[in-house]
């Protein structure tokens, strides 16, 4: 007898077959018992008249983990249009106490908090734990695509010497008696690895200590970095990140057709080119379509990314809108300036459905306009010591990107907050779970 | 005009192509000059006899950023084969000063501590970049042999709120005023995965405050994490370990040839069944083998490794051995002891030629084994709170390892410093770069 996943029952048919998992739901019409089993991969339903056959439930709470025998049969109302008959079930792990909430309704009906503080349970909901999967395969196709196009992977350090990159917000951890911080994103290390692979990437953890609380940020999460050398300018970054979309997208939609309905998402379409506008062009616009004058702020508020989200649809038919050239006061001091119009940044950010949900650019790449640039931000040179040798000893006109793995997936599945994309979130209130 | 990566110089025998990368060497024998340029991927030799061709060099220090046109020509005299003829060279980032150490020589002349205080730059070196490439395929085989046995990739919070799993030796910092700490490994996170998804697995960083500095162990590294639902013992364990083992070293001797040439690198054959031995066994084995009396130790030391090591190359044939059964007194409180033998554990080490490389086992799975477990080690329940969730409400029997990537390419490439496998190492003296 075959011991199989209750993905497989279709190729089963007819056969008597092995399942284990956990007892996700039982329930009763008139005399026909119903038992749903959910393993790693899906639920798989047993049904009987024969009140004998469930028998071994009689003292397991849900969530107990068991192993079901059944005949395998071919029944259109049953859900996926096959069940198991002549059930036989065996009790791997009894459990007695029903579980914090309810795993096996539809949809989970708990408050945030409650859904946090027992995310351990919760995420074994099928609606939660897809949101996860869809996590890994995003990962997946953002690895795929940079690998074909000659990226190499790297995994750099997360504890360093100098809180760099902007000073404020790091986390600060007893190193030996000495002070170390937490990296806030693997930025300076993939632009020194830039010199050594032309092309890499890194998916890990990067750490915030923003003391806000909002729907949209967590203090960890999962960072999808590229860097790459031999750019024109910031196009050549957009270019790229258009094809890690593309690919990311496509991964999901060939891969995960299961998680996708279950979630009832909506994948958008990457055009072949994603349509990009000015930030002083987009302030101007804001103007002109909502009479709010927000020209000559220097960055756009979550308001404004969403009414330009609202453009690029409906004047692009768009899910994605690049903003380019964000004022340089706004930007890190590595950031390369626009030569034509130096107060303007050859950056930009990834608008996704009116949100930000990448930030990237070209890099400066001259040791001496690192130098000055330091100089002009009030920065000693000291604390980017071994970053500066990367620049003294020659790299090539180079940028990249960031895109945030959870942000990622709160904009694809409408979700309204953020640590609902996240596996184990921390905030200003939450270490654990 | 192609741009062509110098991997590609074969496919282009006979054409005018250009490249770019750094210039790596440049030297002159009787009235022949030759330049060598190093990109991402490789290098390649440039020839000329005219001066006038090579007069962009003139006040360029090697390193610099250039691009390099030329005629691909086939001679067999040259490295790989092929050289460009008619060079014509542009500066892209000119750099002036000799960088500090060599990097065209075919070995670094440089002791461990200049090439880890210049990592930035001697990264760079083909020799030094080939280790992290290699790594970069290891993990690609971790994950693309797990994904085809159904394993879900997931990323587990590295900043946690109590300093549970083994309570000395972990990174404490500050988090918004309150104590937090570095996640020693994801343990806790992928066994409460494993109620989720039943088989997952980590690419991730680990953080270790280990106050003793060894050539075998750094502060920080890369940890390949597995676990897994519905097994028998740890011999189920074992078993798969086996198959990402030789999914690796087949991904490494499929796609990394000119890596694994470049250093010299001797597969291992990863035999089908891994021989093993048990805890008390192997002790035996020492004493009759070497006359050292280990038996009764709590542990191997590394000397008895080595020993082994050599046993099971000389007695098996092979370059792996597991060690099985470890005393429980040294094993974590959440391992499964041997039901026939308690007093020893479900639990194994992976020898690597002589070096410990996974450590794994099966794990506790019932809630009251938990609690008796804890209050055995006397360990309170409260920190353990979330963690003890997972075993309320129902787990399978289930178990997993942990790979170290750096002592992975450590052994393979027989390396005497796991900080030579390391990309940018943290150790007691180490925090930069």
């Amino acid at each position: 007898m075959d011991t199989i996943r209750t993905t497989e029952l279709q190729q089963h048919i007819g056969k008597r077959v092995q399942l284990h998992g956990w007892l996700h739901n039982l329930r009763q019409m008139g005399g026909i018992r119903f038992l749903v089993l959910r393993d790693g991969y899906g639920t798989a339903q047993a049904v009987t008249e024969n009140e004998a056959d469930f028998a071994p439930l009689l003292n397991l709470a849900l969530e107990s983990v068991i192993t079901l025998e059944g005949t395998v049969t071919q029944t259109p109302q049953a859900p996926g249009g096959v069940e198991l008959h002549q059930p036989r079930i065996t009790a791997i792990t009894p459990t007695t106490e029903a579980p914090p909430v309810a795993l096996h309704k539809r949809e989970l009906k708990a408050g945030l908090p409650v859904l946090l503080d027992h995310a351990v349970i919760t995420n074994r909901h099928p609606a939660r734990r897809a949101i996860f999967r869809l996590a890994a395969g995003a990962m997946a196709g953002f690895r795929a695509t940079l690998n074909g196009m000659g990226f190499t992977e790297i995994q750099t350090p997360k504890m360093v010497a100098s809180a760099t990159e902007s000073g404020a917000n790091v986390f600060e951890l007893d190193y030996f008696g000495r002070p170390a911080y937490l990296a806030q994103s693997p930025q300076f290390y993939k632009q020194i690895m830039v010199g050594v692979f032309e092309r890499v990437y890194e998916v890990g953890p990067v750490f915030r200590a923003e003391p806000h609380d909002t729907s949209r940020h967590v203090n960890e999460y999962v960072s999808l970095d590229v860097e790459f050398g031999f750019i024109e300018n910031h196009f050549t970054v957009m270019a790229l990140l258009r094809e890690v979309l593309a690919g990311i997208f496509t991964t999901l939609a060939e891969r995960y057709t299961a998680e996708l309905t279950l979630l009832h998402a909506n994948l958008p379409i990457v055009l072949p080119e994603i349509p990009h506008i000015h930030f002083a062009a987009a302030q101007e616009l804001i103007w002109q379509q909502h009479g709010v004058d927000v020209r000559g702020e220097p960055d756009l508020s979550p308001q404004d990314e969403r009414w330009l989200g609202e453009w690029a649809q409906q004047e692009h038919g768009s899910d994605f809108l690049f903003v380019t050239g964000y004022p340089m006061g706004k930007r890190p001091f590595y950031t390369h300036p626009d030569p034509a119009n130096p107060g303007y940044s050859n950056s930009f950010d990834l608008l996704f459905r009116g949100t930000e949900l990448v930030t990237g650019g070209q890099r400066l790449h001259l040791y001496s306009d690192y130098l000055a640039a330091l100089a002009q931000a009030g920065l000693p040179t000291a604390p980017f010591a071994t970053y500066l040798e990367a620049f003294r000893y020659g790299m090539p006109p180079h940028g990249g990107f960031a895109i945030g793995l959870e942000r990622l997936l709160m904009q694809l599945l409408g979700l309204p907050n953020l640590r609902l994309a996240t596996l184990f979130p921390r905030d200003m209130q939450r270490l654990a779970p």
